[in-house]
């Protein structure tokens, strides 16, 4: 509760600096923002857009048909939004295929078949295995265990969410260790398995995905994730009776054969500075449960909606505006990467990466991975957003697709600054990499609400690029 | 985009000075605060409360035994949470009834019956009625017909939200007078009766009700909702036909005899100055759609929740804190009036009040209805709230149940100031007053977080209610 002057007045006199220049075109700029979400309130296209994306096309791993097409669809429609330029990049990529059968039961008494499925990498069980449960409450306690002391043994990694965390990215960040390095660190001390705790705060009966990798020289094993409900019946089952039985059979494999996939760019050509690039983007490929929703269906969509809204008003943006929509950022980030290293040889000048992949959820402003004076550049936006809800102007994440971008080994401007749209949330792992992240889960407005403070943001990170390079 | 130096001066300036004599406190809240989240998101019982309210008792409105259950559940509920007292408060009010048969449709060319109910207050059609339907965009384009210009028609008041507005709440109060007004501005100039488009921003199929009232003098014609989807059909049908017949059959009707119902009243004495009260509440009726669990379940169920967050930590109030639950807040709102009526009888001393009534969304702040320096004092607890997602701390609306208190002629302390908890309003009226208000439609972590920022509203408000009175 306690206010700190000195803080507030530094920022006080750091704005009024920075603005001095700039406050004759306030007004233009605030009328600009009216029109952007006014346009994407009363004739948005990105819910009708995520309904096909959804419901037509539906969910896209990478290598799916359905990938594919996705790619095709967003060129087709964005390529009437006025850009100069709309073309695929070629991604190659690992291709996880889930296979036919996915199954995962209590073997004690007959077979009790649980809600689970493979996490994303997980390698099959060759058959159906069977074996002792042993549950670790996370991963430093499966950690404590030695080498051989897990052999023959399936690990239940059950480990909650956080629920006090009041952002649930946190909570989230917190744990998902386990469903990533479970695997590795149980193969080690002999384990045959993994079956993780699905990342929700919700107690339910879908499984949560998601990417799990292996370590190099570690036996690969496979790994599940658990529905929470399941993970809560399986421990009380080991509870009451000491020791419980799981069978397993997963048929998923990675196949020897990478998969040549494609990032889509679409660009407008800026009229002051065309080599400077601000990209803004989200990741086209979803997991392979549920429709991809709001992860990522939502940016994607959102994303499209920024270029339609640019070309209807007539905003010519100072730097080239470019929008990419990445393939594979679920399981590999190829699509990411391949982008920021391509953009590395050919010595691109990215001034600004936007990302949106939090879900199509009512939007409460933007985290910035920058310095802090580009922090407080940013905050500067914070009276002409206030008025739409957004209010959170903090460092924090980009997004996982932006990220190569900033890396030291593809850094080409060492200004590059990246903006993460900050929506609520609480209802985002709800739905994360489950069957229930569906179309019907998104609302029109908030998904709305979401694109028009992209568009926002781009328009006033293009018009005042410079505060940003100070 | 401007910064105003000296407001922000001003208000720096000030903060500093209120809360000089209490920065040594500052851990103290702050811990305290976060506790009370922590315990609501954790052991929360305000979701299960919830779950009860909606699924066994249902909708719940003025007069049906369902708001009787309501009251005598939430009563044994609170006694168990440490509180001094808890009692009933008589309150009358008028006993409105649906009937039970409903029927709005166009009669052209067979009949194709419309989404639509009766308006809460609305007299029935005393029969089937049957007529040619005019449209108007909305109360304004209707006070423009003379005196007799529409007899014997039925009105179309077609104003639909503005969607542009970013908080609902501003679109719906743009339009609410088409609701509440037009049968009475209809029927001066002629008209049987009266449809009006449902108040969403959604193109649904529910028809949202809420109140209407009658002018006096002015001869009383029935009203119904149309579901937004139907009001277009309708429009649609008008616009190629030119003319189209409706027929009507409403059976609903205002009972002579009054209801003879309650508020429900919980308080823990205050131990320094137990003859101020603050007071927080929601409204325990609703209507006969759905469950009532967004309008205002939710509130109730925060409500409920603050009292045992309060005794849960052994939070010991310096004033007297009061929960009540009002009856009859959607058609008359006598359970708040009779509230401030009694309340000013016997000159108690309300020095503030607090609701719930915007539904179990994401918190994003409080409104406060107040002076300047009210407002001001309120916007120090920005600091400490901000880690929960409270940012929102502007004049505003306090709230229907509690409105009353601060009139004029029930006001007892001048210094009375009104808060309402401010969620995000984006989906709040997809659901209001529509069959679609149920349980599922409310998010656990948003209604917990609810609860919680009420608890620590209350809290502060209570601890450092001297700031609000200088």
């Amino acid at each position: 509760m306690k206010v700190k002057p000195t803080f507030l007045l530094a920022i006080l006199l750091l704005s009024n600096f920075i603005y001095a220049q700039d406050q004759a075109d306030d007004k233009g700029d605030s009328l600009v923002i009216r029109s952007i979400f006014d346009e994407a309130l009363m004739n948005g296209e990105s819910y009708s857009h995520l309904n096909y994306l959804c419901k037509k096309i539906g969910m896209r791993i990478t290598g799916s048909q359905a990938a594919e097409d996705a790619v095709v669809w967003s060129k087709s429609v964005v390529k009437e939004y006025g850009v100069d330029s709309v073309y695929v990049q070629s991604v190659e990529a690992e291709h996880w295929v889930r296979g036919d059968k996915e199954l995962v039961a209590i073997s004690d008494e007959g077979i009790l078949p649980l809600h689970a499925c493979a996490l994303g990498g997980s390698v099959g069980t060759d058959g159906v295995l069977e074996a002792d449960v042993v549950e670790v409450s996370g991963i430093e306690e499966l950690k404590a265990y030695g080498v051989g002391e897990l052999e023959g043994k399936i690990v239940l990694l059950n480990e909650p969410m956080d629920k006090k965390m009041i952002n649930t990215f946190n909570a989230y960040g917190a744990c998902v260790s386990q469903r990533y390095s479970g695997a590795s660190e149980a193969a080690k001390r002999g384990a045959v398995a993994v079956l993780v705790r699905s990342l929700t705060t919700l107690t339910d009966v879908f499984p949560h995905t998601g990417s799990m990798g292996y370590e190099n020289g570690v036996t690969r094993i496979p790994a599940a994730a658990l529905a929470t409900q399941d993970a809560d019946v399986l421990h009380r089952y080991i509870d009451s009776l000491g020791t419980v039985k799981v069978i397993m059979n997963l048929n998923c494999y990675t196949s020897d054969r990478v998969v040549n996939t494609y990032n889509l760019i679409a660009e407008v050509k800026g009229s002051e500075h065309p080599d400077q690039i601000i990209v803004f983007g989200a990741h086209i490929d979803s997991w392979d449960k549920g429709e991809g929703a709001h992860d990522d269906g939502a940016g994607v969509v959102q994303c499209m909606e920024v270029l339609r809204l640019f070309n209807k008003m007539g905003l010519k943006p100072k730097n080239t505006i470019r929008m990419v929509l990445y393939m594979n950022e679920e399981n590999g980030n190829r699509g990411g990467k391949t982008y920021a290293e391509n953009a590395k040889a050919i010595d691109e000048n990215h001034i600004c990466a936007i990302e949106s992949d939090r879900g199509g959820f009512s939007p409460r402003g933007f985290s910035i991975d920058g310095t802090d004076s580009q922090q407080i550049a940013l905050a500067n936006f914070h009276e002409i957003l206030e008025p739409y809800g957004l209010h959170y102007f903090k460092k924090g994440y980009g997004g996982v697709d932006i990220g190569p971008l900033k890396r030291e080994e593809n850094r080409v401007n060492e200004n590059l600054f990246l903006l993460g749209l900050y929506p609520d949330s609480q209802r985002y792992f709800d739905y994360h990499h489950s069957a229930d992240d569906v179309f019907e889960n998104v609302n029109q407005r908030e998904l709305e609400l979401g694109g028009a403070s992209m568009a926002a943001m781009l328009y006033l990170v293009d018009k005042y690029w410079y505060l940003f390079s100070e």
